[in-house]
């Protein structure tokens, strides 16, 4: 997560900001080397080279997730899932055997960061793309990879992978993310580590506000541009999909739920249910992250039992709407063998 | 509140306790003296010679709030409304001209406890009654303290005042508000002022599983104990008006909102729409209070925007069931001149 390791001095990985005076600012990537088909920046796509580090608890890195799913890039970019928490030495990989990446073979994501550049003067973020010879980190830049996996890596796309950016829509797709990024993807952020009241109510009053305006326009439109899936919606999602789960109660975002928006949440529900959303999202990873990692605003790291995910898994009927999820298209397959997400962070009815 | 003002030590009175490792326990009340109509504790029931303290905030003084409205003891029992936020002199008269309480012409509760028993080793807390003449604090007794105005005062009662503890009920009422005051009552803040993850868990899972039971109970009869509204009610009521407001974010309990269980949302709502309840709410009160005070479990002392509180005022449709709130009594009139909550605490549309 780019705001969790101290980006900028900004903000400390325990939200600790929230008790000085300093308002919440999102640092910019400070690693921003693309991946290209060309290789103009000295990194060219190849199947096997490199290795995308994920958090499932973080957004940011959770769009690359979806991202390769629908695209079909599991065996052409492996996937490292670091530990929920992380603690001062960066993003652990504590789920794997000796709490070492088997591809990377280091402990901490930070180790990747110090040889791309030692000393270097920022935060440990999510997701991050290193190369695997080298163990060099390539790139953290969370607003280009995603848009590169969908146009600079078409050749290794699965057949029948969807266009998640296509070029005669992306003047749209980019105006709805610049918004989206702005009052919600960050938006949650701004409330949620707000110094004072009047920066806080300002975020949150944001919030609702773009939250509205969404739901007016998806009321009779199945995606946010255009008629498939796209870069957009998968924005949103996971946001979205965090909603109930910790920025409701965590951050503060409590004007409602999500499940009380008929519309967002009919949506969202859409999403989630389609192949490649859903099945990426680890409900356990994302509270234990947030309730736990933040101590700055939840000193005792209780997580809450609630809410109940069941409904995530109940009849939306978006499909009325018309639209096509993937274009012309197809789903992709289930998750590769060892990346599914465990039962303990499925939605699921609560005992 | 009994618990925010270090009762038998077991509690701050900004929920630090919540980073100890010591289980959160209520305090007992330490002033047991009651006022009963043949004064046998040597204070007789009169008129004029009571004050009523009071937070606007607290469940437990706004049961004696409500229990005085109804019984019509306004001009009998004076009350004296304390500022939201207490600080480590106790409950403050910073609402009243010169921060004293007009009639005791205090500037902190903690005085009358003074008074009473210099020294006392137990925090301050409301509801209290305080003698006038001698300006010492009677009781402090929450849970008797309510069922007294019931029972003790009743020659006071305003003509039409209904019996809030039927002799016929009692047991049953007892009952019902043993389990409500376990897992409801004080099950919110044990779920909020726990001390680990476990405590936590068992708290929480304790209080749904009392709301599910008392939902399937409400689901065909409009009140908790017989056909009227008894202090079986008033006692629940007080804790869910406050459940999404405060104890749904704050206290972590959140497995669902109030307004997602129709039968106690309904409950609930009626409620509030009965002369005598919702018109004694003050949620802006509510929310300053435990959001502010408690900084052991919310550091930033920012205050939510939401929830959206016109829901209070829909209708419920609970009349369908019948049922005749006061009996063979009549509602009370409009609340007493100086008595209202400010239109910045009443249910209303959000800006």
């Amino acid at each position: 997560m780019a705001e969790e390791l101290g980006h900028e001095g900004d903000i400390d990985d325990t939200g600790n900001a929230a008790l000085g005076r300093t308002p919440f600012k999102r640092s910019e990537s400070h690693f921003k080397d693309r991946i290209t088909a060309d290789g103009r920046d000295g990194w060219t796509v190849e199947p096997g080279r490199y290795r995308l580090v994920v958090s499932r608890a973080c957004p940011w890195a959770s769009r690359a997730v979806i991202s390769r799913r629908l695209l079909g890039l599991e065996d052409a970019l492996s996937m490292a899932i670091a530990d929920p928490i992380q603690d001062d030495r960066s993003w652990r990989f504590t789920l794997d055997p000796d709490g070492r990446d088997p591809v990377l073979g280091i402990r901490f994501l930070g180790e990747a960061y110090e040889a791309r550049e030692p000393g270097h003067p920022d935060g440990v973020s999510v997701p991050a793309i290193v190369d695997v010879p080298s163990g060099r980190l390539v790139t953290n830049d969370y607003q280009q990879l995603t848009l590169d996996l969908a146009t600079e890596w078409t050749a290794l796309h699965r057949p029948g992978a969807p266009d998640l950016y296509p070029e005669r829509l992306r003047d749209e797709i980019d105006e709805v993310m610049r918004d989206v990024y702005e009052d919600v993807n960050n938006g949650v952020y701004r409330a949620g580590f707000a110094t004072g009241q009047e920066e806080y109510e300002e975020a949150c009053a944001g919030l609702f506000r773009r939250l509205e305006l969404l739901s007016r326009r998806l009321a009779d439109r199945r995606y946010l541009v255009g008629d498939t899936v796209t870069e957009a919606d998968i924005r949103l999602f996971t946001t979205l999909v965090r909603f109930d789960a910790v920025y409701h109660g965590h951050f503060k975002c409590n004007r409602w739920k999500l499940t009380e928006d008929p519309v967002l949440w009919g949506y969202a529900r859409d999403l989630f249910q389609t192949p490649g959303f859903g099945d990426t999202v680890d409900f356990d990873h994302i509270k234990r992250h947030y309730y736990r990692v933040h101590t700055g605003i939840n000193p005792s790291g209780i997580v809450p039992l609630g809410p109940d995910t069941a409904g995530w898994l109940t009849p939306h009927g978006r499909e009325d709407l018309g639209g096509r999820p993937f274009g012309d298209g197809t789903p992709p397959g289930p998750e590769v063998r060892g990346e599914e997400v465990p039962p303990s962070g499925r939605a699921a009815p609560q005992p």
